[in-house]
This record gives C-alpha cells, sequence and structure tokens, in this order.
C-alpha cells in the first residue's frame, strides 16, 4: 500500500499521551491493542471501503466537544495523526487510519439533544445513526430526508463528511442542504460554531458548507443542527422493467421535462436487482428480456394528486419499451422493494470484494456514461454492476473483483478507471457524487480538478490544520 | 468617513496601467473621470446603500473571462484594489470602491449562454439581470425560483455575491441552492470552475458555496451554471391582515406547524405596506386596527390541491385575530400586491435616507425579535419600518433618518443596532440573511462572530488573495 502514503514527519504515540488521554477521557475509553480483543480493534482500522485494514495506535472515544477540544491540543502539539471515525460505513476509506496514530470515534457523542418543534430545526450529535434520526423526527410529523442506503447504521457524522446522499436527494437534496450550523473543534483544539440557527445567512464565508464534505480534514463536527420539513403523508412506489438499460436511463430526464419531481428515481440493471433480491431471499420475477429497472417513488400530501402524477410518469413510459410496470399496493410490498434496492452494495460484497465508483454526470447524460461504463469493461475484461440514483445522474459503478489476479485487482484497473472518470468529467460531471475521495480516489483527483483548484484546497487545509494532522492523506 | 477604512498600501493607477488596460479591453471601455459625463461616473461609486459615494480612479467593462483575467493579473502585480461591480443594487455597501483604485463591472458579461432543457440547468453570465434570466427560462416550462425584491434591476453576479434570496426562498431556497458550478477569474489572473454540472459533488471541498456569499472578495464569477425546476404552474395569492403585529408574526410558525410550506410568507407592519401603496398610488383598503400583514403565497401545478391547502392556511389563521382576508383573484391584483411588497424599500429610500439591517433569526423567535427592535427604537428615539421574508425568520429593519442630526445618525446609533444585532444572536440568529456584511455592517460582525471564525477567513482569504487587492476592506 506504500503508493498511497505520503512522506510525513508525525510525532509517535508515548506512554505519557495514553496517560494524558486517559486523564481528559477516563481509561476505559483510552483503547490501545492491548485492551481490546483483536478482531474488535481491526475493526477501528477498517471501513466498507474494499478489504483494507490499518490499525490505529490507540482509539479513543470522548464524550463531548470540551475532551475533543482536549485532545485535539496534544495531538496539535505533539504532531499526532487523528482520524475521526463515525460508524465506519464508507466507501472511499475516509475513515481509515492510514498513518496510524489516533483513531478518534464519535460513537459516544450519540444524543439528539433537541428537535425543535416550533422551528422545524433539530440539534444533534455526529454519533446518531441516520435512521434513528429520521424516526425519532417522524413521531413528531417532521421530515429529515438524507437517506443514504446505509442508513440504518451510518452516522449522520459520516453524512456530513461526505454529504451524503440517497434515493430522496433528487427530491429533497442531499446531507449538505439541510445543515444550518455546526459545532467544530478545530485541529488546534478551538471550539467554534460555523453559522446560526437560521436558514438563510450572509454573515462571512460559509465555513457551514467549507465542513460539510471535507472528510474529516478541517475539523471535528461535534453538533449538528439539522432543519427539517414537514412530513408528507402519502406515496406512491412504481418498479418499472425495460428491455434496454439506455432506455431505462433516457426516461429519467423525460419525467422531469414533463414537470415531475419524483422523491425517488433510483436506476438498477438486471443484475443489481437479481443479486440483491437473491441476496434477500425475497422472491422477485424478472422475466428474460428486462435489462433494467427504475424504481420511482412520488410523495406528497394528498393521494389523488400523486395518482394524478403517476398517470403522468405513465404516459411519459408509453414511449419506452417497458415490461409490466409493478404499482406496490401495500406497506410492506414498498418496503420489500427499498429494501432490494439498499441492499444491493450489501448483496455485491456478499459475492465478491469490489470497487465501488461513484460516478456522477448531469441527468441526461447517463445513458451515455452506461454505455460507456460497459464498453470500457468489455475492452478491460471486468464485470460491474451498475445501480444508482439516476435522478440525480449519481451511478455507482461496482467493479467486481471475482476472479481476478492481484495485479489486475491493483494496478491493472487503475487505466479504465481513469478513462470511466475522464468519461465523466467529459460529460460535465465529477468522480464523486456522494461517497467522496478518501483514500481509494485520492490518486483520481486530478481527473476532476486543475492544481489551481487543488492549490487553493491545499491552502484551506493549512489554514485549518497548520500542522496537517487530521486526517492525513485524504482527498489529496 | 476614515474609521471606516483600513491602513493599507496599494499600488496607484498610473497611465502606463490605463494604456494596459485599454490594450486589453479596449479604450472605450476603459473609463476615467474625464471620459463620462460626472454624474454618471459617480454612479460607479454608489450602491444602493445610504447615500455614499468613493469615486474610482478607474472603471474597466471587460467583455470576458480572459479579459478579466488579464486585468487581475496587472492589478496583482501592481497592487492595485479592484470593487468587482454588478448593478449596483447592494444594501450593505458592498460595491463600493472605497480605496478607489479599480471598479470592474460586470455588465458587459450579460449573457444567457445556454438554457439546458435536457437537465434543466443554465449557463450564464454573472452580468444577467435576475427577472430577464427568470424570463427566459420561464418561456421553456422552467423556474428560476430566487427574486430579491430588486429583480427587475439586479444582477445574478451581485445575487451570488450576496446569496440573495427574495420572497420565494421559504420553499425554495436561496441563490446558493441553485448554483451547481462556477467559472472564477482568481486575484491572481488564473481562471478555475469550482465544481462539476452535477446535482451532487463530493469532490473534495466546496470552493463553490466558499464563491457563494463572499461578496466579491475572494474572485470575480465570470460564468455560472444554474440548476432548475418545472415552472408552478398555478399559485393563490392572499393578503391576511391582523390586528396586532406579535400576532401575525406568530401565525407564520404555526402554518409550517400544520404541514403547509408556502412559496411565500411575507410580513409588513402597518406603514411599510401603507409607504408603498401610497408610493406606488395603487389605492389600498387599511382600516384603522390593522397592524400588520401577511401576505401568504401557495404554489405547485394543481389548483384544486391548493385551494385545499388554502383551506388549512385559513384554519390555522382562525386562532388569531385577523381581519377580512383578501384573496387574490386575478393576475393583475396579485401583480399589485407583489408589487406592493417589493417596493417597500423604494418607497422607504422616497421618504427619508435609511439604514436598512437585515436581521434574521430561528422564524419562531421572529415575535420576539420584532418587539425587541420596537422598544430599542422607542428607547433610543428612532422610528423603524419592518418588513421581510417572515417564512425564513429573515427581518428587514429600515431605520428612519428623518430629522436626526449627523451625529445621531453616524455616531449615536452605532449602541441601538449593536442591540438589535445582539437580540438576533441570542435567539440564535445572525446579523444578516441575504444582504451581506459588506461596508456597513463590518464593524458589528464581531456579534456574530468569534475571533476564532473570523482567523479562519482571515486565512482563507489570504490563500485566495495575498495581496488583498479584491474588494479590499469588505466584511472584515
Amino acid at each position: 500500500m506504500s503508493h498511497l502514503l505520503e512522506e510525513t514527519h508525525f510525532g509517535q504515540l508515548t506512554e505519557a499521551l495514553v496517560a494524558a488521554f486517559e486523564a481528559l477521557i477516563g481509561p476505559e475509553h483510552v483503547l490501545t491493542p492491548g485492551r481490546l480483543d483483536d478482531d474488535e480493534y481491526a475493526r477501528y482500522g477498517q471501513d466498507h471501503t474494499e478489504d483494507f485494514v490499518f490499525r490505529p495506535d490507540v482509539v479513543l472515544r470522548p464524550a463531548n466537544a470540551e475532551q475533543i477540544s482536549g485532545i485535539m491540543r496534544l495531538c496539535h502539539e505533539h504532531r499526532l495523526p487523528v482520524t475521526p471515525r463515525g460508524a465506519g460505513t464508507g466507501l472511499s476509506g475516509g475513515a481509515l487510519p492510514i498513518h496510524h496514530g489516533v483513531v478518534l470515534s464519535t460513537e459516544r457523542l450519540n444524543k439528539i439533544l433537541q428537535i425543535d418543534e416550533r422551528n422545524l430545526q433539530a440539534t444533534v450529535e455526529p454519533g446518531v445513526v441516520n435512521e434513528t434520526f429520521q424516526n425519532a423526527v417522524k413521531e413528531v410529523g417532521l421530515f429529515y430526508p438524507p437517506d443514504p442506503a446505509s442508513k440504518g447504521s451510518c452516522s449522520l457524522g459520516g453524512n456530513l463528511a461526505h454529504s451524503s446522499g440517497g434515493p430522496k436527494a433528487v427530491k429533497y437534496g442531499t446531507t449538505k442542504d439541510y445543515v444550518l450550523n455546526l459545532e467544530v473543534v478545530l485541529p488546534n483544539g478551538d471550539i467554534i460554531w460555523t453559522a446560526a440557527n437560521t436558514l438563510k445567512n450572509s454573515t462571512g464565508y460559509n465555513l457551514t458548507q467549507l465542513m460539510v464534505g471535507s472528510e474529516g480534514t478541517l475539523g471535528i463536527i461535534t453538533k449538528v443542527v439539522f432543519r427539517l420539513l414537514p412530513y408528507p403523508q402519502q406515496n406512491i412506489l412504481m418498479l418499472v422493467p425495460f428491455r434496454q438499460e439506455a432506455q431505462a436511463a433516457e426516461a429519467v430526464a423525460a419525467v422531469f421535462r414533463a414537470g415531475i419531481i419524483p422523491s425517488g428515481m433510483e436506476f438498477m440493471e438486471r443484475e443489481a436487482i437479481a443479486w440483491s433480491s437473491d441476496y434477500l431471499k425475497i422472491p422477485l420475477t424478472l422475466p428474460e428480456d428486462i435489462r433494467a429497472h427504475l424504481l420511482i417513488e412520488l410523495d406528497g400530501n394528498d393521494l389523488d394528486q400523486l395518482y394524478k402524477e403517476a398517470e403522468q410518469v405513465y404516459a411519459v413510459l408509453e414511449s419506452y419499451d417497458v415490461g409490466e410496470i409493478l404499482l406496490a399496493d401495500n406497506a410492506t410490498q414498498k418496503d420489500e422493494l427499498w429494501k432490494i434496492r439498499r441492499n444491493i452494495g450489501n448483496s455485491v460484497r456478499y459475492n465478491s470484494v469490489y470497487k465501488e465508483e461513484d460516478t456522477v454526470v448531469p441527468r441526461a447524460e447517463l445513458p451515455t456514461l452506461l454505455k460507456g461504463v460497459k464498453e470500457i469493461g468489455v475492452r478491460y475484461g471486468f464485470k460491474s454492476v451498475c445501480y444508482g440514483h439516476a435522478g440525480d445522474g449519481n451511478l455507482h459503478v461496482n467493479i467486481i473483483r471475482g476472479e481476478l489476479t492481484d495485479e489486475q485487482w491493483n494496478v491493472g484497473l487503475r487505466q479504465p478507471i481513469t478513462e470511466i472518470f475522464e468519461l465523466c468529467v467529459k460529460l460535465g460531471g465529477t468522480i464523486s457524487g456522494e461517497h467522496g475521495i478518501g483514500l481509494v480516489q485520492k490518486g483520481y483527483i486530478g481527473i476532476a480538478l486543475k492544481e489551481a483548484n487543488l492549490n487553493l484546497m491545499r491552502g484551506i487545509k493549512q489554514v485549518f490544520d497548520p500542522h496537517g494532522i487530521l486526517n492525513p492523506g485524504k482527498i489529496f
């Protein structure tokens, strides 16, 4: 893995530092290799990215911003690398402690501090699991839309680090669109709030949106104020089978052009849906000639209105070669269809090690991207399973390891992945829509961003983190 | 005005530099005092902020990014201050060339380059007037929501500089929520694109949102890619009179809590609506006991559905002491009501010099803010006219000069304005929601932001603009 690492001169963890950490947060929350079962310890060196493991020197589990501030002051002074960690479900290696040192886990910052029903806002800690938060606000009639496939296990802090999306992003936007204000511990230990608890803010530079998507390289988020929406009361879900992949991709832009904004517009090629329904043991009829599906959701408060919109969607789909459309007629069927969609990643992981490319292009360029990805696969001899948030032009390309050799897997794929990303950029897109750059896409960032852009980013990093201790070796 | 200026050491405009500018962009676009009518020239030293005038040494009117790049290279080398200027409708003094030097006007970058109907996107230059752009996309069934009161004259570049909002922000968000990608000329002359033309992007730091709201201090925006929505086909507009200001402010949060997201939710106290209808000579019956109005708009594609929502709004309003609700029954009446709302600022300006404070708090805190502003006014002996985007908690407080002396106006108001802003912050809000800090709020920024925040912002400014030549003396 040495090609992924940079030359850096970090300080070493000493017994004195371990003692100082223990004094700060309590010995039971300072985990060193001897103090934890070996497998459990190794888990702090992994996320959901391929099969990487980087063992940290110490795992710290602070409880609040003040403790994190104390930790960061020490690490800043002693030049100790710190890798922040949420739930470890990331797909770009952002939580991997590639320089070892400290893993700072936010698992104990797991409280929903306030749900402010008067202002449709909530204040939460970053370790709260996405779905836990969604459910808590739903109980009082409120809606937090961002819903990554891993919503049952991923943390809100991780969602913020990558500006995670999910199926509902097409209508409601990604994590970034719900963040009003962040409490952040800076690398030097200072604690700031980035903004105010307001829907609008034109008071200085937007530090909030600079933090969101910065992959834990600029500061450690310790509290979040989210805005919320009224919970939409009704929804309709349909599964539309297509006989040609390209037509499924083309239909996406046509639905929007007809004036409909679905609350979900997911693309799944045949194997994506087949692998996932097999994995979940949910029986699904897949006629031989069906090559892809769109899962389309409409939501709102009035069911009659939604049926009218569904008719408009049907009218659009008449121009395409579609099979029999399944309109989910109860909550269980809807849950099953979404479960299949959400478990594609897991089913692929169950079948094989894989690399997930998080390609994104303007929506109407999706057919061209899909065709290009498949052509590149044929040319270089790899298999891919493609699916994703078609309404956002965000296609997850899962490259299956299968029988590829180490050489083919580690080196041989670089050129075809480069070509896939170059195609994205040529189509007006970029190399990550919602997973981040982290470790595994770092080598490709020059395809998407010019040196002048990267220099600005490096300059910003230097302003926030002059010693480069926070999540070193990520993004650029 | 010297207390507003900093000690800085800028270079001087020389004849050689004027000649170099002429060679770059053509002599007819290099305006020096002798070359233009004096009043016309002075206009480049003003915006809509109070009665300030700062005359630039030269006004440059480049046509494209390449010319701006050439200008910036020269100014960077010769340390010449550059103040970018859109349409000059700003309310915080952002376009005022307080250090003289160059005014760089974007008036000739006024083309809509592409409306991409397939992707619901448009690429435009920053000098395009907001309403011109709105109308152009509406012609093909598309919708660009941000609509500041000055939409008929303000430029999109100015909107980006301040992340301008407008009435529709309450449902659709502000300018920042529609920007996908920006072409920017950096202070050293480098030209970059900040991102990609995609709805999602998790590829490095969010330079796009760092530019938006940076008030022309980090770079000069030369192209914008906006996302668009399908144009909503129907709307309903109602004017609701209240017998108590505080109740009008309270009703705002109640409507949202009932699950309704209006596309407009504007607050106008009695004098705001009275002054504007007088100014426009639009007759309006204002019963003696009415103290404030809410202007509520609902939009969507189905009129029946909107009437259902309107009934829900009526049900909420029944809990308050309201007068007879006016439901606009044709397009002309709607236009007139919006015209009254949009011209409050102009009518105030027509009556008196004024200072406009752009206060913003979480929506439900609006009654407390309004009450506090009025109490502070009584205590310090000034009159204010209040109105604004109540759905966003954004209250424009217009302090009327009236008979105040120079001393009272320039010095005496500092303490009460400080108290108004301290109240905003105490309520979870901040000192500008959509107008920016610019020149006139600069002295108050410490109320909203800690020194650690300001140091990060200064550090970022230094990364983008090491010589501090771009819009110097603004924000901080």
